[in-house]
């Protein structure tokens, strides 16, 4: 079990003490990858992403059973400055399709046999505009970082994190662009579908936020706290608490990247139990990967969020992980190796 | 049931009659895309993939419920000009750890939920060596089409094929400089992983036999014949097939695609029940993914064959209808539609 978050520092202090991968089980993974009947490098990257794989799960020969994918919902007041092409009520009844099955990632996560967990963020209580203060105050960052914390199961073998919330891409942007530098347009894109005039407002609405509140960010969490939103702050949770548990994740798009980004600004190492699960079509999303180092495992142009394009990725790992460990080896097969 | 092919100007002629898309159902499909619970295009080419799945299966509301993969093997004559890593009784060994689910396509069309067939063919009787001669006369030739043209479930709902066969790359890249041009040296790679010298001798093999037959090639199926392989020969009778029987395939890496190309070099449209599974780590793949007009779902770095990318990429097909047939219209869900 984990400890409940009593500050913000403790939770710096738990990042900061996250585990690294099992070696040993990294290098027995490798040995019995270089064992099976295909060959040397054949399988490309689902090789690699076997033995990451096992090197997190601290096995040689490990399996896929229990995924656990879990949506967060949180409105923003920053859709007060007209950024999203949708009405922030769309969050709620969002979420309301979530739970009786009618969305995309219902049914991607079905298909992967992940269990799917639902955590609406007290929709009726919008962050704070972020031009104008703060998005959240500290104690209200430590309830939404907890609540994505508390959500992971431990008997889970692999987590996805999604999100539902109109206006979070404007919120995304202002994390990467005060975590990245470098200017707003660089960083804001189209999200559900705004037309020029709308991506110009909110080109110019992350902009007065990062002015707003650049001196007063000093990692990642501060950035949270100034610009993101609950539900960002939850995935950031939820993905931290999964590196303790030695659960890898594999992240969604840019808006789960952005909350992965402030992890990473906070602590070194923090997102090695991450796999980019795809590239969307958000404008900006190719950057922040690049700025993560992650290599992402599908491009097929999504850009729906709700953690779909990882949930479709969770196919991939599997993949990798039911090649490598159900392969006959060559000897085994009584097969020449070369 | 298909007709048994009687001679290969009855397959020619098979193969100009296959049907087209139903167009109604297509549309019909296109219609509910736009309905469901996402902003328009937000799931990118998985719902391209779905409108086109529904357009070939004849509903707007498809399923994928009866994958089938065919792994087909043969035995090369040009593999006593020294053009591969492995030696040539690789080839019936691996069909023995097919049989016996220990290959890395075992894992994935298990995983993929899809009925499996393995089918060798004459692996005792090689083809003929094409700087000699042809590789298969007439006879030959016909009956590896029929082989592959039989083996396609009628009852199946989406197909892929794949093979094994030492020294096919060799034949593969001869097949695609026969039928696109260019130099031998474009369209030659490293197979299963031949070394500087090993890849000159390719080379030079490719560049003999297209200069040997290059005049007596009128189409695809010629081509197959001077310079193809039993199980390449058989993977076009098999997408053939599955043309006449609207099953739409997943194609494979460039051995795959070079059975596709003797099809698309013989009559319009023959590839348009087809989308390509990946672009695999075969230097002349992507070039003729290109004369294809096919752009991969994936590209992950794999260069084993046996149909394992398309195998793969049964799961974002899948993934594509679920969403597609799964979720909830705007009007369902009680969504506002932006």
């Amino acid at each position: 079990m984990l400890p409940v978050l009593t500050d913000l520092d403790h939770f710096r202090s738990l990042l900061s003490q996250a585990p690294a991968a099992d070696l040993a089980a990294q290098e027995a993974a490798a040995q019995r990858n270089g064992q099976l009947t295909k060959p040397p490098g054949a399988l490309g990257r689902l090789e690699e992403l076997a033995i990451w794989y096992g090197g997190w799960r601290g096995t040689g020969r490990p399996s896929i059973e229990n995924p656990q994918v879990v949506v967060f919902a949180g409105n923003h007041g920053v859709t007060g400055q007209g950024v999203s092409a949708f009405p922030a009520e769309v969050t709620a009844q969002m979420v309301i399709n979530f739970e009786h099955g009618g969305a995309a990632i219902n049914q991607l996560a079905k298909l992967a046999g992940a269990r799917m967990d639902v955590l609406a963020l007290e929709l009726d209580r919008p962050t704070g505009d972020f031009t104008q203060g703060v998005a959240m105050n500290k104690a209200d960052l430590l309830v939404a970082l907890q609540a994505g914390w508390a959500c992971v199961d431990p008997a889970a073998d692999l987590l996805v994190v999604g999100e539902m919330g109109i206006g979070n891409t404007t919120s995304a942007a202002a994390l990467a662009c005060a975590l990245f530098g470098g200017d707003a347009a660089d960083w804001t894109g189209r999200g559900t579908g705004v037309d020029d005039a709308g991506l110009a407002n909110k080109t110019r609405v992350v902009a007065e936020g990062v002015a707003l509140h650049q001196s007063t960010i000093k990692d990642g969490i501060d950035a949270l706290g100034c610009l993101g939103g609950r539900e960002i702050a939850a995935m950031a949770g939820a993905i931290a608490a999964a590196h303790l548990l030695r659960i890898p994740v594999i992240l969604d798009g840019f808006i789960c990247c952005s909350a992965a980004a402030c992890l990473a600004q906070t602590a070194d190492g923090a997102l090695d139990h991450c796999v980019a699960g795809h590239q969307s079509a958000e404008s900006a999303h190719p950057a922040l990967l690049a700025k993560l180092g992650k290599d992402p495992l599908l491009s097929l142009g999504l850009r729906l969020g709700e953690g779909s394009g990882a949930a479709l990725a969770i196919q991939i790992l599997k993949g990798a992980v039911a090649c490598h460990s159900g392969m006959a080896t060559f000897a085994e097969a009584g097969v020449s190796d070369g």
